[in-house]
């Protein structure tokens, strides 16, 4: 029997029996149908009489143009889910004391559609970004929706926009999906309204000319990204906002990026605002790829679980969610067992890293030296499944009907 | 010298010189005066044509009833700050990007303005909220303002609002500043537009008929609301949205908030949105005053300051700013050492403790059976001030001119 608080707060949801963060609340992964959540086909269309001219991808700086329609879906604790729209690309007109504005109750997702090589468009596993949205909304106590409608709608607004995806397969459309509390009141406390949107925006290649810049990261425990007990394992905007200014000390000290550290014995967690992967020789001597575990402070990213399932089939070495501390990477460094460090995530795939400013130290990680062999592979095996060059059942298509 | 990027981040600041944060950043205290800021003296209002009915002070809930008018000033990196605007209390058009709702880069602040028994309106220590105020926006990349100018434009704000300040000594004007990123684009990057804005909420009573309502605590590990390297000493959404999962789990505990705890050694931080102080005598068999230190997790409150400051004054027991871990609280209850634990804040000035529960333990904390003596003191001390019934330098007037 679920108290009233939990009633009230989670319709849909209890807390995780599958320990995925050491006991912290998470939302019921199964559970995909949530009673009076919005549907893709109630959905209704407005349509732009003044579309925008679509940009040459080539000139995109990430995230500054939109297409020419957004998804909006607004809740109240009153009314429940209204009826979804898709309208033109306008500003929301928001209640000055909003508490997305003023105590940070909002989250967001980030995920990409691909032109493939056959015209048609593809998403990559949207299914993991629909459940840790779902994770993220119950985390902020915001109210369920329903995980496979949220997608169809955004198939749907997709479909509405697809000239907006660029034909090129260095381009792509990100797809910003966004969960707000619409609250208008100051108490500190669930919000009794709230928004979900989404918009779309046409992003270019990552790497220019597709060459791999290796980034430079600052490594310093003077700020920390996420603690246990925290919300590091949500996508929340808290999480952002609160790690900036430690992006632009990085820079100050003339890197490009934050090695995110964490507790005493300092273990390398993620790397600005992606994943963290080591490849290298361990400690035993075995060839390995280690990234760190979800212990509660580490989002889980699709790219990161891609790549450990892809290296998990390749059987070529061993793959290994584990800690890794600054100390055994000095060790690993010293003793040239190091092959390649990257960054994952949605915007690069993968990030190779180049340099560690550590206290004194400026430390070389041999990852370009290396190929990077991994990196490379990882990153072509996905974008071929994205442009759809391989078949997988990782491309979930978005049909025009 | 200042790099670039520090001098495009955070003109007319500097990294603190005090070590008010362990070498944390932290806006310069000394330094009042900012080159292009806005000033209050350029200040242009528009009225209301439709003033709302004032309501009954009595039937207020907090911050859900706001005054006819709010404060506004807009700044771009193009441009600097905008000049200032009074207009009617309305809706703010909010970009569907805009890296507030996506990364949640905020923050805000909380005073109140007090009728007097003289009639006349006074603030409270306005320049301490301010100062806090400013050491946030550094915090979140988010421009410079000029303290002063802000303090005259709120006391214009109240001046035009007046008759909303409640004509009760148990009731007054609570005043809300938030500074908001209203960057268009989705890059995780310091913003290149902001608004500073004002809202004014009447509120009433927090202990109705002037009784003293102790409050339950939950004290469990599971969550941590701030650590070492993160944001707990700014006033920043952050901190309050990806908390605010822990107080309806306090909640179905049956509980009414939650009593924060840090590190392995649970060191007892701050109680729900308030500080914490606990009136006890200690384990060397001193009579004292306790609140855990500003090391950085700890959000410096303006009523914790001024507790330390009246406390102090009094010379009548020691006055520390320590670490109190659950074990020597629990030590000291089964010693009955404890006198009395309360929260302090803005809203209710302080707030006694009355049972923690903790691990299967519920325990008993003697604060209303101790009088509260202490808390009902301070309350007492600080709210003849406010109301202006004891002269002071902490009272600060908002004249009518």
């Amino acid at each position: 029997m679920e108290s009233l608080a939990q009633q009230q707060r989670a319709p849909g949801h209890q807390n995780c029996k599958n320990g995925c963060n050491n006991g912290a609340p998470c939302c019921d992964g199964d559970k995909d149908h949530v009673p009076g959540a919005f549907k893709a086909s109630e959905i209704t269309i407005e349509l732009t009489t003044s579309p925008k001219e679509k940009p040459d991808p080539s000139t995109l700086v990430f995230g500054s143009e939109f297409t020419d329609h957004m998804f909006i879906v607004e809740w109240s604790v009153k009314n429940g889910w209204e009826k979804p729209v898709i309208k033109p690309f306008q500003n929301i007109p928001i209640h000055p004391a909003c508490s997305a504005l003023h105590y940070a109750i909002q989250l967001f997702e980030g995920l990409k559609a691909y032109r493939g090589v056959d015209g048609k468009i593809r998403l990559f596993r949207p299914q993991m970004n629909m459940d840790r949205m779902s994770r993220s909304a119950f985390r902020m106590t915001l109210p369920p929706f329903d995980k496979k409608e949220l997608l169809e709608c955004i198939k749907k607004l997709i479909n509405v926009e697809r000239e907006w995806v660029p034909k090129s397969t260095d381009a792509s459309l990100y797809i910003r999906p966004i969960f707000i509390s619409t609250e208008p009141s100051l108490g500190v406390k669930r919000p009794s309204k709230a928004a979900l949107y989404v918009i779309l925006s046409p992003v270019g290649a990552y790497f220019q000319s597709g060459a791999f810049n290796p980034v430079s990261l600052w490594a310093n425990p003077k700020y920390v990204r996420s603690w246990k007990g925290g919300t590091g394992d949500r996508k929340v905007g808290g999480n952002y906002g609160n790690a900036l200014f430690a992006q632009y000390e990085a820079q100050d000290a003339g890197c490009q990026q934050v090695l995110w550290l964490y507790g005493e014995d300092e273990q390398i967690t993620e790397v600005g605002t992606m994943n963290l992967f080591l490849y290298w020789t361990n400690e035993n001597g075995e060839l390995e790829l280690a990234t760190p575990p979800l212990d509660g402070i580490i989002l889980p990213g699709v790219t990161r679980h891609s790549i450990l399932d892809l290296a998990t089939k390749w059987r070529e070495f061993k793959v290994s969610e584990r800690y890794i501390t600054m100390n055994e990477l000095l060790t690993a460094l010293k003793e040239n067992r190091v092959k390649e460090m990257f960054g994952s995530g949605t915007a690069c795939v993968v990030c190779p890293v180049g340099t560690i400013q550590y206290k004194d130290k400026n430390l070389h990680i041999p990852t370009m030296e290396n190929g990077p062999k991994i990196a490379a592979r990882l990153l072509k095996e996905m974008v071929d499944i994205q442009y759809g060059r391989t078949e997988s059942s990782w491309a979930i298509m978005v049909d025009s009907s």
